[in-house]
């Protein structure tokens, strides 16, 4: 009989929007199990939420230090194995730093933490103690966005040339941060948030998904970076050219206030031979233009596609798998690799593709630079 | 603390399709447990399906009765509270009548039955039982779905004239059931699929999509049902003539023999004011005509929604919703309703909105009606 | 230099809608120059008509017969080489045969003629004259319906099996007849329009698209032919189950009562390996499905196209072709036979597609054969 | 009896691709005559255009000199009233001058000329002059397009914050120049097309439409212009950051390399309230996005649009309109305007809307600052 991985979760309480959704990704494939949190800072609401999600009383922790210490004593075969981190950016690291010295393996949210300082920290713990560390860049698990990194890998379009990726959102069109949103009064306040708003936010999923797809390194950026909302304390939109080390050029922008867009995030990509599309509100579709011939529509789980694209889907064409499945790829791989290392082997390469914590050190690079060149009148700032 | 709702499986081990989407849609919410399952009629594969489910032995039974019987002799707190039922058509009525006859609730994969006899009788169990009964019909479990019987029931679209529902799919345009398909296998096959092939598996779909958002009914139908592929024992494709009971008019369409087609459900209806049109591939997605102002999408999530719609959706606009979660809104709002019977109180009446066993009998109706249509000279049959 | 063929028109004064649409179809070549007409019943109407249209005044006739009569005493390098009759169905006959009597080759609108009758007499006139006589059945003058046409010709999909044809409209949703349209009025009017509203207006154009697309002729049929705004004198909505000859099964629709739809003629025709699918709103599109790789859409212009598709496109890819290109493209090979004809050579075959008499004699089959099902108890009728 | 506007054409001979698309659009609403041209440089190329143009010889001329010259010598009612000028760029110039210093209106193809001198001499020429100059920036000749320019004028999207405009082609993917492309070969060469390959062909469009729709003026902009394929002697990519003159600010990019695309030019405009999203290859379609409602789909002749919308729109809704429609909306309403000049009343102020030399200089503005800006290693380049 097989063990579910046991995991706790630090932050999410009742009314958080991505605890929840950690929690459906985590839940989905049967691979892992909830078995303690510490919610919130306040253990009172630590508790409640844990019994709302059926967790007896002694397992609700009421700060990740007891959560993490009081775990380490309980019988091996009770403890929790993994920590899942879903607080906002500035209690990345502590949470992380303790579990990793801790012997536990670590999920955390995007971005790493709240600052470089931080995130090269944690890399170098994460290497020191040779445990397991996945980072949530959630949108690198769709089976599309898998097909699209290997065709590109495989040669199929030729050497890139052009990259264009898009994350536009409306959300924050308006003061939302004054009007008692918890998302927006976070995501908008530089003591949690660090030195980016929307291109901390949402750029890194940006420029994460563009590396990643293309396989390529942005080089140098040229941002301009801009404030739209009065008296907002960061950034809300930010539009940047990119170079990318086999001399292919880019486009990044990303935007909260973007009237009207929903979660709009999309790439394109153009080689010598053609030239790809896929778009995050629709990602069971994966357009495929070429020089000579006919478009295709590549789709999850239809026709011939790679073996990459199609051990991240779980139901036949045609019925959609969204977001929070493509969150749980990210779960479910990271859970395989944790039950390969408890078990003592090596975990089959093909779910061994997730987030990892260099790549979370990239998007801090990302954020440190484009704010930078959005304050440089230089044009071209290396990263 | 809550206690999840203890669910039995019976069917659905290891390689089976739909029994893997009901134990996600289950597992989704955390409302509810998997404890036990007949997952096979072969002991031995029952309980290595099992054990793959983090199931102990003792929970995996090589046949339903026994689960019935086993599960009813364990302590209350213990035993399982509702049985799942994801078997082959002619497997739904045995261990239905059994759960509900032990008192355990029931949720059930569609068609209801083999045949029409089966569903009288398990109607009139279900009434006299007093017990809870579901039926997957999950189509009808996506928010922008129940947005539009809104819009339909609170008269937007004024009276309805006309109803175009369709449901191509393509994977059996080749003889797939010569191939070792076991899917293509059972459908095809009438001791286990019954009178219908395509206008069981997916016209029922179809039939139950249209009354649901319409909220009127069929009365009359008059069908070309024909089987493309030769050899083949039941039909691959049915175009139906609709009428319903406020005068409108309607065409139903289901087809496994549409080459190319995925899963292509969709729904346009016309009233006096006004139009919509649904499609389950893009169900996030809803278009809504006038006639005398600009088209509107409709979007799971997005500015003034019906509040059954809202309820029915997890995560922010712009976040994909997919047939997992519109399957899973199927069982959390059976888990609410299990629930609150347990707690000896009314459900909230927003979750009461799932497919009953009168739906189920509906569906057999039509089944047995346009099958009788197909043969058929005279050109209405009533229903 | 090349003359440009001399055309007269019957209808189609100021105000008309389909008037003006022949006439920027006939000039968008440089083929065809307009010399005269009779515009309109009202002599000074028709003159007021022609003067805004650049005509003398002594080529404005007050009737048709005055303008065949007039321009047939004219010097041969002067006058009229063809007629182009753009009035209701009601005045399509006479003025047809009496052109064609006098040796007038005809080009002209949808439906043939106003009764079947009437449709067999131009049949045999057009043969006796050996006269070129041409139908704007317009919706084949698109170039990816060629293209459709062709793949299918040539076997890429496969045997035929289904097809689907719509054409849902929305502007007769209200009693437009009433308030003033004249397009409205005459449409709906038994005594110009025949015994067909919308199936002969539009229901002829998905037959004719559908018989073109596929090669294939509509043998039987059973509709549902309904009229639902009160008082009006005939259909607005019609509901159809066809069988082909080669045993392929469809279904047509055709509504001016789908309430927001613009004109959205659309069909999806599908064999043993693959299905297309075109819809007339997005024209230069084609969607082709296959049975096991990826989906193509095909484009105007782009990759590599069958030479009948190429032949009927102006533009590069990309810049996007509509109606009036199609039309055109019926009144440039009209112009290319007829020029063909004056100057004794055979045709380019590459541009001698355009509907025939034949075609509108077919059309006017299906009117009655529909109309004669919808009131017919029996399943079939015979076409 | 109106009289039609007498044209002659520079430029266009058999096998052009642009002189063709303008005769198109001269034809299409018979408000414009074709009397004479000088369609080649070969006097005998020149005839032989003519002839198929159906041009008598001695209207059909060697050069543009003699063309303006030997018209200006016949009888007024006779005579050219305009001149149309379709050449490559680095003849637009001379004949412009030739034209306008000989009291002949001009509609010349864009940009307006080799370089920024030229522009500014033509300028001048136009307002000493008094004559009508029109410049075929055909794409704000859409219905759409006049609709998103009122909307945003109207001010129902509220201050503009930001602009994407894009406009990606793959035709120049790899060297079209040296395998025989005539339409490449002067694109791309320097002494024929300018200082700007893909930024002067495309690029001036997506700049004249961005401030089409906004009204704005772009005031500061960042270029990364490059060369892709090898060899070639101007830019094919370009993609540059743009400061508005009201703090909007935007993303510019434009490209011949972008493999598979077509001819893509599209916009996105957000402002505080909503934003708008055009799509020149559905031109019919114009999407407008709300921050707190539903998306609405605006489309050619539906529901209330603004009278600008409508009045350059010829059929009924749902029958496409396309590139070369909007062409002869330049054509149009240039013709009016000339004929209102000619008739000595002032011209419908509905109709007086294309583009002008001034956003003609503009254009070359554009081409120099974003080249000189492609070479600069400073952030900002004022335009």
């Amino acid at each position: 009989m097989k063990q579910k991985i046991r995991m706790g979760m630090v932050g999410g309480g009742i009314g958080a929007f991505i605890g929840g959704v950690h929690r459906m990704a985590a839940a989905l494939d049967g691979e892992i199990e909830l078995v303690c949190g510490a919610f919130s800072s306040d253990p009172e609401r630590s508790r409640a939420s844990g019994a709302q999600l059926s967790l007896p009383p002694d397992r609700c922790y009421g700060t990740f230090e007891e959560m993490i210490r009081r775990e380490k004593r309980l019988r091996p075969d009770k403890r929790m194995q993994v920590v899942s981190i879903v607080t906002p950016n500035h209690v990345h690291f502590a949470p992380a730093k303790m579990a990793l010295e801790n012997g536990f393996h670590v999920i955390c949210d995007k971005p790493l933490s709240f600052n470089m300082k931080e995130a090269l920290a944690l890399e170098k713990l994460v290497a020191k103690s040779g445990l397991i560390f996945a980072l949530t860049h959630n949108y690198t698990g769709y089976p599309m966005v898998k097909q699209a990194r290997q065709m590109i890998r495989h040669g199929e379009l030729g050497p890139i040339r052009k990259v264009v990726v898009e994350y536009p959102q409306g959300w924050l069109s308006t003061k939302a941060e004054d009007t008692g949103s918890k998302q927006a009064a976070w995501r908008t306040d530089p003591s949690r948030s660090g030195i980016a708003g929307a291109m901390g936010d949402i750029g890194t999923h940006a420029e994460n998904l563009a590396e990643y797809i293309t396989g390529l390194h942005i080089t140098e950026l040229c941002a301009d970076i801009s404030t739209f909302v009065e008296g907002r304390l960061l950034d809300d939109d930010g539009n940047v050219l990119l170079h990318f080390n086999n001399g292919a050029k880019g486009i990044l922008h990303a935007s909260q206030i973007s009237a009207g867009e929903e979660n709009n995030l999309n790439i394109r990509v153009y080689g010598e031979k053609g030239g790809l599309e896929w778009r995050q509100m629709e990602p069971n579709t994966l357009i495929v233009k070429w020089l000579d011939k006919q478009t295709q529509i590549y789709r999850t789980g239809v026709g011939p596609l790679y073996p990459e694209s199609l051990a991240h889907t779980r139901i036949p064409a045609g019925h959609p798998e969204g977001y929070l499945e493509a969150f749980a790829n990210i779960y479910r791989n990271f859970a395989f690799c944790v039950r390969a290392r408890i078990e003592g082997r090596e975990p089959d390469p093909m779910y061994t593709d997730f987030p990892s914590v260099q790549d979370g050190v990239r998007g801090m690079q990302f954020i440190e630079k484009v704010i930078a060149s959005g304050k440089s009148k230089s044009k071209w700032v290396g990263m």
